[in-house]
């Protein structure tokens, strides 16, 4: 059984830009942006979104996406800067990320940093810390997965180095109707990765367009 | 935890058609219709469908829906006309539906009959055969799927039954550019279900039209 490297429910601006500039990040602003939730409102809008607390939500197209979340998922991988807005060495271990007690994650996390730290469970997710290149990271996260996939979380930095790496088999990136002008930028048009991948684009009738990519 | 009923990937024509005339349906043709591939040959070209047998398959709208086939079901309805080509009292119990040694539904299923016969296990399928009313036959489904959903399988006559008692959740029906003219017909239009039903329409790539259905 193949494992795919797979990016899911990435959100990005009609220009391209996922976060705010990597100084804006703070406690207070994890994506660096004013109002983030205008790049990802219509996940939590649908009935199958993990952190959704209250019952009711859409089961249309954009639920079809938030409902894959978890299917056949074993491992994620995700940059330092989603795990935490800190840089630099660890002034301690107290930060646990920014989903409280229970992530939604619930698998292994392989977190990329130059600074590792002692593993860190909470609930049924395991953050484990790692300093190493794309590819052997990506055998780390496959082997903890067991045969299933591996979710790629992002950030922008995070999904360029492992498609610059050639490492990932598909994506999907929820594109908003606003633009942003500045901050970390995933790509200048959707259509730049078509050399590589077969591209699904998708128009949602809550105004997200969806780009599904998979190799060629 | 909500246990829904979801009817997934029905295959129609462009005018609402699923199958041939009942008559129609032999051993040969289980659709009782010529080339009846060209209803679903969309979900066949995607990597995730249940019966693929090769790797390979496309990766993008279309198989955002072949994967959600089996996850969160923990059990399927199907009126007896799904499972096979005879009609009244059985002969024998030797047929055994039209899945071979390893049906693709890996879960308890339902079969509506007048003519109930023993339960019927094949590999991790077990089929039952029962004569009641829908209400009736989903309080058994949603106990035998232990928490997870119930896919309600077709036909178009159980289809239509289930929505008649007002008793489905949400549907998916994959809409093929081809018109038929005569068959068993799920509806005159799409939009016939929005007074009790959201609705997305999403058209794919592959030229089947996406319909998405979920209650009010």
């Amino acid at each position: 059984m193949n494992q795919l490297l797979r990016v899911m429910n990435f959100n990005v601006s009609s220009d391209g830009i996922a976060a705010g500039p990597s100084e804006q990040q703070t406690l207070e602003r994890p994506f660096g942006l004013d109002r983030p939730e205008r790049l990802f409102s219509w996940a939590g809008a649908t009935a199958s979104w993990p952190m959704r607390t209250e019952p009711g939500g859409s089961r249309g197209l954009d639920d079809c996406f938030t409902r894959d979340f978890a299917r056949n998922i074993g491992a994620e991988i995700m940059g330092r800067n989603k795990f935490g807005p800190q840089r630099g060495p660890w002034a301690d271990h107290e930060w646990q990320g920014w989903w409280g007690e229970k992530p939604p994650f619930r698998t292994p996390v392989f977190v990329l940093t130059h600074h590792p730290r002692p593993s860190l469970t909470l609930s049924d997710t395991t953050f484990h810390f790692v300093d190493d290149t794309p590819a052997v990271v990506l055998e780390q996260a496959k082997l903890a997965a067991r045969g299933q996939d591996v979710r790629l979380g992002g950030g922008v930095s995070t999904i360029r180095q492992f498609l610059d790496a050639d490492l990932v088999d598909t994506l999907h990136i929820a594109v908003s109707p606003l633009a942003l002008g500045t901050g970390l930028r995933l790509w200048d048009s959707p259509e730049e990765l078509n050399d590589r991948y077969h591209h699904d684009t998708v128009p949602s009738p809550s105004g997200i367009t969806h780009h599904l990519y998979w190799r060629r």
